[in-house]
């Protein structure tokens, strides 16, 4: 079922649930590792059970776990148990995300597995990690965002905090254990080394955060929300136009020249308050009332084609429909296809490591059924 | 300069600039490659220019720049474009994030490279990508999130758009090209292939919008901010208690019975409303009204004992300054020190990629001064 690329020939054995091992283990797939996800039986990943359904089925599911296969075992019985260490001899990678302790439970702690499988990379990703005080803590993305300090700057001032409106706990957590994954990868390829990967959500919220923590470390400030600025680029936020909001960024003083040379305010490039980012910074307000007594006499699309043709960033805040219109995505096939047999055809967002050489087909094979590959894995397996 | 880690002997030779592409080289510099650092002279990387400064050297920059090396060139210049040549015959991986057809314009597009260095990976990092139709168009981090959509989705129903609290469009593109370089490395090491890595970081947000898009073409109904609650998952969001706001996260029915019985609620999970997840969510306005009766009656503080007790993901709301402080912070190295010669000892956010049996320090070397490494990069070189 596997693609091709450059994880071709490696095999992953997935225990984990929900979002963050199975967003890693969808990378690893679409990166052209054969993912065998191994579930609880009868209820299976959890996420099976979460909306929105589709003729009984869920999307959720189907969106991160396409193109894996399913195998059903309860790890706490022997035969099944048998099954899973048949299966572990023939993996390169073992992903979960367990509570720490859980694998130690089961049998199978890390120093066992590395005695028993000398070429087995171990990849755990959990709420706080595998070491310090917080370790056996439970953790979903949501309760990650909170303690973690990213829904303190995440909105706007004088407003409930909000949640990131993607799951960025988890699918950061996703995400480095998928580099750590490749990391490691590559060390045994160089060495012949294999190691255990220890990722934990609240460190990748940590080094998402690094401009926040430099901010509040260099100055004492506690960061709050900034609404849709930009903390220290400035012209960088959505401004009025006749009809709409128009986010504009100016990264640099070239741009900056560049943009008020666009709007016919050649004046503001030498004016004392916007000399340099940082003075636009501490000047923002004053600067968007410049900006906007321009900018508002024509409607966003006038003001698309000017600033484009000058080469300024800028772009309208679109709806999720919208966004799924705009031509870049279907010409880098973006959304991709899954033909599953219950749901029916859907598109869900395609593979965004574009690597030179490799198939990037505009459909993907659907996610599996629970223990939907049983027969054909143990066959493989002899068993 | 470099760490040791699985990366450790990859040379990167690094031209990007501000974020996505620092960020990505600063963690190929945390798993141990050595990094050296391609700058404009006399005036570096942008970011060198971004607050908050202190003793007037930016903090920004040191916080995704540390541990790198600088050499100025001018890739206009055929002496400079020599000095860069001699340097890419040392290099596994350059990396860029400039707008697509600068390369080409300087006489570095990916045909001539990989003609001249077989072994020579090369990934881009751009706004929309090296193809499709808008690949020549500037972006930056909020024109990608007002594009694709992740503002739209962010925030509180009738409020304006908000800006993720972070720049997830640039550190979003800048760990997919952390995971393609990786993917590419081990894909060299296996098959001696060099690859052209693609990223663009549109494509990179449709990714991070799994759900939303999933959602959307599941149900045809745009998906707009839900403020602080999960769109699928009930319980997840923050509920009042006494004296605060208790982040609650029960992801599948067992954590929701447990839930119930440490409130003393023991009626809720028989109630036809709230026998499903997927029954919780339709109904999460009278859940909440059920929990916070019970939650309301006595501080956050108790609660956070009782349900930790009961295996219950909880937490607070935290702002950056306590989100630091949280032990498990310190206790995973989440925060190193990067004694700075100008700015003085500055903490910056640590490396959540822990893979075993390497080295995670509590100090990190400087980012570099501008052009700060010449002497040495040219008496290696022997120029």
């Amino acid at each position: 079922m596997s693609v091709s690329g450059p994880l071709s020939g490696v095999v992953v054995a997935d225990l984990s649930r929900i979002l963050a091992g199975p967003y890693c283990t969808m990378l690893l797939a679409e990166l052209g590792a054969r993912v065998i996800k191994i579930e609880t039986p009868g209820t299976g990943d959890d996420s099976r059970h979460y909306g929105p359904f589709v003729n009984g089925k869920s999307a959720y599911f189907t969106s991160v776990n396409r193109g894996k296969e399913s195998i059903a075992l309860d790890l706490k019985k022997s035969q099944d148990k048998a099954i899973f260490e048949a299966i572990l001899t023939k993996t390169d990678v073992l992903v979960e995300n367990f509570r720490p302790g859980t694998m130690e439970k089961l049998g199978f702690g890390w120093e066992r597995l590395k005695a028993l499988y000398p070429r087995l990379i171990y990849a755990a990703a959990s709420g706080f990690g595998h070491t310090g005080p917080y370790a056996q803590h439970p953790a979903y993305d949501m309760v990650v965002q909170g303690l973690g300090g990213i829904m303190s700057i995440n909105g706007h001032p004088g407003q409930p905090p909000a949640r990131v409106g993607v799951s960025v706990g988890d699918l950061g957590a996703g995400l480095y254990t998928t580099v750590a994954i490749n990391a490691a990868l590559y060390h045994r390829a160089m060495t012949g080394e294999a190691r255990k990967v220890d990722v934990g959500m609240l460190d990748c919220q940590m080094s998402l955060l690094e401009n926040a923590i430099v901010r509040y470390n260099a100055t004492g400030k506690v960061p709050g929300p900034l609404g849709a600025r930009h903390p220290s680029i400035t012209p960088f936020e959505p401004y009025h136009t006749a009809d709409g909001l128009l986010i504009i960024a100016g990264g640099n003083d070239g741009l900056f020249a560049k943009l008020a040379m666009a709007l016919g305010l050649e004046a503001l490039p030498s004016d004392p308050r916007f000399k340099t980012n940082d003075l636009r910074s501490q000047n923002a307000e004053a600067l968007k009332v410049a900006l906007e007594s321009v900018l508002r006499t024509k409607p966003m699309d006038h003001w698309v084609q000017v600033l484009e043709t000058a080469g300024i960033p800028c772009g309208p805040i679109n709806t999720i429909d919208r966004a799924l219109k705009h031509p870049q995505v279907s010409a880098r096939n973006m959304l991709v296809t899954v033909d599953d047999p219950v749901i029916g055809p859907i598109k869900v967002a395609g593979n965004p490591l574009k690597i030179e050489g490799f198939a990037d087909p505009a459909t993907r094979p659907p996610a599996p059924e629970l223990d939907g590959d049983r027969a054909r894995i143990l066959a493989e397996l002899g068993l």
